[in-house]
Parts: C-alpha cells; structure tokens; sequence
C-alpha cells in the first residue's frame, strides 16, 4: 500500500481492512481521537463506541517534524526501524513490548496495545511514586535484548542480517551523533541559548578539552561498535509501567551499537531524576531507593546477562571447546565488566548534553526556580564529569553509587 | 547480464561487447589462456595475436572451490565484493591498485591491468629479493585506505553506505573467524592433521588458555569494530610489485573492519618471512632488512595515518572547534598507537593460525626438511604468542621488534 497521511476519520478505514484488528475489535463501532503529545508523530486512540475500553493505539509518522511543521522535513523512514526494532524486541522479550497488531513499513505505521493503566516511567520518579518490580524486570530486558542480538549469541550470518536491518537508520544515529555526543558542550545554535549564555557554567563544559576527549572516545565507540540491538533511545520516557507491568516503547533510534549505550541512557535518566530530589523535594527515602534501584539494575543485569552467556555453547563468538569453562568464566565476567564501565561513560554524555543541550529533561530543565535549577544543573555537570571522565576506573557498582553521591 | 561461466572460448567474445576492452585492444585478433593457479577462480590471460604484450587479465568466480571441483559450493558474490573494494580503493589510491577496464557483479567478472614485470611480494621475499619503495608504498595505502575509509574522513552517512556495500561478505568474513580465530587453536578436521598428531607443540597451543583467552577479545573485535574499509587479507601473496611498482590485489575478503586487521596480516608474513631466513638461509642481512621494513612500515604509516587526520577539520568524529589543536593531538596519537597495538594481536592470531591449521604460509609449511620445519614452527609460535598475549603493552615499535628477535 502506497503512503498515505491518515487523519482521525481514515485512520478509522484503513483498520476495517485489517483482519488482526477487526478479530479484536470485532464488529463495534469505532471511534477515534488524536492524543500525540510527542514531537515526531501522530498517535491515535482508537476505540470502540460502545465498550470505550476496547482500545488500540495507531502510531503514524510523517514526513516532517510534527512539532514545527511541514517546513522542516524529517524521514518518516524512523518508523521503518521503530517497526523493526518491536518486532525483534518481541520476539526475545515479549512481556515488556506491547502486543503488536499491525504493521506496515510502507504506511509507517504501527498498531498496538493501548496502555491505559500505565505510567511513563519519568512522570512516575517525578512524582515520587517506587515501582516494585522495575528494576527486576528493566535488567531482564537489558539483558535478554543485548544478549540475544549480539555475536555472543547469534551466529555470523544471523548477526550480519541483523545490522543489515538497522544499517540505514542513518538519520537518527546522526541525531544522537549531534546532539548527545558533540553540540551540546560547544557553542551551537540548537543549545538553549538563553541559559549559556554569560553562565559560566557552560563556559566551563565548553572549555573542559579533559572531559571532552573523554566524549569523543565515547562518540566513536557510538559510531563503531556493533554489539547488539539497541533500543538507542532509552531514557525514562520510553518506559511506561505500572505496580505489575513494564513496557519499553518508541525504540525509534534503534541500531546495532555499543553494549553500553541503553545501559547508559537509563542510568543517566535516573540520576537525572535523583538530582531533581536532591534538590526540589529532598527527599531522602526516594532519594536512596533511586540509588538502590541504579545499583540493583546494574548487579541484576551483570547476573542475568552472564547466565545466559554461561548456558549459550556456541555463536558467533564461542565454539564449544574452544577454551576450558574456567578461562570462559574469566573473560565473561571482565567483559560484562566493561560493559557496565562503558555504561557510565555513556551515561555521563547523556547526562551532560540535557543541560545546555536542544533538548532538556523535565526534572532539571522543568524547575522553574532559577536558583534551583542552576543548582541541579550544577549537579548534573559534576556527576557526568565524574562518570565521562572515570568511566574507564570503574571496578564495581558501589564505584558508581560514589560518584553520585560523592 | 545473466551470469554464465565462461571458457577460453567464450571469454574473447564476451569482451567483444565491452567497448572499454576494445578500445585498448583496437582491431587486434585476441586469444586467451587460462592461468589461474589459485584456489578460487578462473584467471585468463587474454592478448593480442600480433602483439603478445598488448595483454589484460580477465578474473571469473565460479559458484563452486576451483580447486575442489563443483560439488565443494562456494558462492560466487565474493567477485561482488572484491569489485567494490577494488573500485573504492581504486578512488583512493590509484597508483597501487590495477587499472580496471571492466567488472560486472552479475557475471562476477572483472578484466584489469596485467602485471607482466611484477613479482608476488611472496615469492620475491623468499628469494631474498628487496624491494626498495615497499615501506613506501604500503604505509601509504595502508594510511590512505583505512583513513578515508574510516569515520575519521567520512560523515556519518558515507561511513553507513560503505558498510551496506559490504556487510553481507558474510561467508568470507566467516571463513576468517573459523580459521584465522578459532579452529587453527583447537581439535579440527580442518587443521594438518599429519602435524598435529603427536605433536607436543600443538598440544601445548591448544591448551594454551592465556592466548586462547587474547584470540577471543581479538576475534570479537574483528567481528564488532566498523573501522573502516579492510582489504580482509592483505597477506605477502596479495601484493604484486617491481623496483618501482606496487599494486595491492584480490581483495575479494574485504569488509569493514578493524583499522589493525590488514596492517596485522602484513606485519605477521613479515615476521613468517623472517622466520624463514632465520631457519634456512640464515641469511643475516635479509633479516635485518625485514626488520627494518616492519619497522619503516609501522612508523610510516603513523606519521601518515596522523598527517592526514591532522588535515581533516571535519568529519564524522569531529567537528571543527570541539576539541582544542593540543587536546586533538593527544587524542589523535592514543589512537594511531592503539591502531598498532591491535594489529600487533591480529598478527600473532595470523601467524599462528598458519603453523597447524588448514592453510599454511610457504615460508613455513613449505620447508621440505622436517627438523627444520618444525624449528620455524616453533619460531613461529613462540613469536605469536608473545604477539598475543603482549600487544596491549606495546608503547613504540621497537617493542616490536624486541618481540620478534627477543
């Protein structure tokens, strides 16, 4: 099917032809309302009249950045690999990725589960609110997802047609290549010009070459490394989640990178959120389960990920026999070691670039108190500083927990 | 054009058609004969009746081992890529790869230059042959071709097109992590069996856990690093040369990989040259001009590989004005001795797979005495080994060559 820009009616008649959605929809009557708050897509819900319970969400993307307007293309050809990468993610992980309905790389579009009694992860953290089972269910995901997309698991051809996949998501990788790794710590138009400006904070991080040969180190091993399939994008806002369920949505950015890369995004997104406590609610009991879940995320991962490295006989890697378990054992367990060193290296440009960078978390950039929020912006400098530029000595995860409270 | 396998024949009339071809040829009557003496594929010497000199190589794969016969499949999509890498190396450095008058990826076919006055680098090396613009000539190609084949030069976009172009070489990359990386170092019906049989030196590679462990990390980044564009086997047979020339041939291995993996396959048929005028023709001054070739090599190499980054202000690393003159320097030159501590470690991997496995090296596996065969073979692994275990503790390149003749 051609492409084609639905709106709230036809997206209504384009789901009537499609068989997996009218079996769950069966023959009620629909309706359908426009609910994207994001910047790139349309998203509707889309519902029964009669039982406005039965839900699905429709996720279209345009060929433009919605927030500004047609004047400012951007390939809806991003859909393609979010598509992509929800189809893999649910082939290792299923009870994190929404149920898929439909999906159709032609229409960049994707039908899916409506979920109506979750919460975006970042919102939760803002407000307080402890999930019992995110950390237990986050490092699964982490760890099934890494493990089972990389030359650890699969084999040398099944490896090959993976990166195949993702290759061409050129555009986005160039985005993070931008904005995470390189204009937020130099003078650039996309920065928020009005707090760089005479702060001799940004003053600092522009001119900190130390810190910044750190990020370039990190920027290339971004561009070069081709682990695993990475989410590419996940920071707390791409979790949504209740007491019992966690799901990982909007793996837009997806491509076959570091290890580290999505460990990292999180990781920088929680201390994000734990910065924000420190400063504007203080509280200190969420401020150290904050730091429990870091450190049981991390340690849960380390567990899962050599579990399944340790039962995984053959793949591209590893032929059987090829070393003794003892030997196996040792490079296993310094090769996860790496991964979580290169996490906090990644973590720290994450943290870095949201506060002069285009793009701001609502925790720091969101403070309305100026005083406040310079006071979390400083904050987040010296914790990233400390991650960029110590990543490489980290030997265990209480290491971490020190440089974030130290 | 639908792939047909072409003859002694049919191969005059196909040229027929390519107006290139002809254009070099004129009105001459053309015959042809098959030379190929290698494993792979049919190489036919085509030239004029009158004018013998007047001559081009035409290069066919066939779906099948030559050397086996046609029941031993092998596909014939290794010509695609050795015709992309040799049209992308022919863009960068011209003077050293063949002139190209013709190649189709359908009839897996490509009609080059014929090199009537050049010598295998191999063959020239054993008969104790110099070649005076060696170092020259390949410390340019290497730096030319793994720098502007890298993220150093290309952006972001450039670099992720030449990785389509060669991520699906899937069976040849194959074939280098089982032989090269894996089954040269363990029980397998590949390897020389009549060697290693009772042999205490193959028992001791194979249990050998400290290098074995080394192979590992190394194989995996040969497998996950997307340095630049390699030739994949850049072996003393790969290069054909005179006093004056030097052309670099079949790249039909290549893909991008890690920046040390071709100057490693170098380096390693340096040292299996040396170890062979070490043991057979004990020829003193020969070995001191193959250690100094390493040497000039290595250090060439740096200076240029360094000259031409320092001259790139823009690429898909750095952006101009990110890091200071002084902070880029230091960066730059971590990484150069980075690039030679890893090829230090492919060689070791590449020397050592040539003593037991299926392959050997004629310096070596072609020494008809066997108390002296033997001797180079243990020359050798002692040399790999420390290669192995040792490269990440070289700091310059004498450490090199304290290694070799240590």
């Amino acid at each position: 099917m051609e492409y084609k820009e639905l709106n709230k009616e036809s997206v209504i008649s384009y789901l009537k032809n499609i068989s997996e959605v009218m079996r769950y929809f069966g023959e009620d009557e629909l309706q359908a309302k426009e609910i994207g708050d994001g910047n790139l897509n349309f998203v509707y819900l889309v519902n029964s009249k009669t039982n406005p319970k039965k839900a699905l969400i429709v996720k279209q993307a345009v060929p433009y950045l919605r927030c500004v307007g047609e004047e400012f293309a951007l390939s809806r050809e991003r859909m393609t690999y979010e598509i992509r990468a929800l189809s893999e993610f649910k082939k290792i992980v299923s009870e994190f990725v929404p149920e898929l309905y439909h999906v159709s790389e032609e229409m960049s579009i994707v039908v899916m589960q409506y979920l109506d009694s979750h919460i975006i992860l970042r919102n939760g953290l803002i407000k307080g609110q402890k999930y019992p089972n995110l950390s237990e269910h986050i490092s699964t995901y982490l760890a099934q997802t890494l493990f089972k997309t990389s030359s650890l698991y699969l084999n040398s051809t099944q490896k090959r047609q993976l990166i195949d996949k993702f290759n061409s998501n050129t555009e986005l990788c160039k985005l993070t290549e931008d904005f995470v790794f390189t204009s937020a710590f130099m003078e650039d138009e996309t920065n928020d010009a009005s707090n760089v400006e005479n702060n001799p904070h940004a003053k600092k991080l522009f001119e900190d070459m130390e810190f910044k040969e750190k990020v370039l180190g990190l920027k290339y091993k971004f561009m070069t490394c081709n682990d695993a399939l990475l989410h590419g994008d996940l920071h707390t806002g791409s979790i949504m989640l209740n007491d019992k369920e966690t799901f990982v949505i909007d793996p837009e950015f997806a491509f076959v990178g570091p290890f580290g890369f999505d460990i990292g995004a999180l990781i920088a997104n929680l201390v994000n959120n734990y910065i924000h406590h420190s400063i504007v609610t203080t509280d200190e009991e969420f401020k150290e389960y904050l730091l429990e879940s870091i450190k049981e995320i991390l340690e849960l991962f380390e567990v899962k990920f050599l579990k399944l490295w340790s039962e995984q006989k053959d793949s591209a890697l590893m032929r059987d026999g090829f070393i003794d378990e003892a030997t196996a054992q040792k490079f296993r367990e310094k090769f996860v070691k790496n991964i979580i060193k290169e996490s906090i290296g990644f973590a720290g440009c994450k943290m870095a670039r949201r506060v002069f960078g285009v793009a701001g978390v609502a925790e720091i950039r969101g403070i309305e108190d100026k005083v406040l929020r310079q006071k979390a912006e400083v904050m987040a400098l010296k914790i990233s500083r400390e991650f960029v530029v110590g990543y490489e000595s980290v030997e265990k995860v209480d290491d971490i927990l020190g440089m974030i409270n130290g």
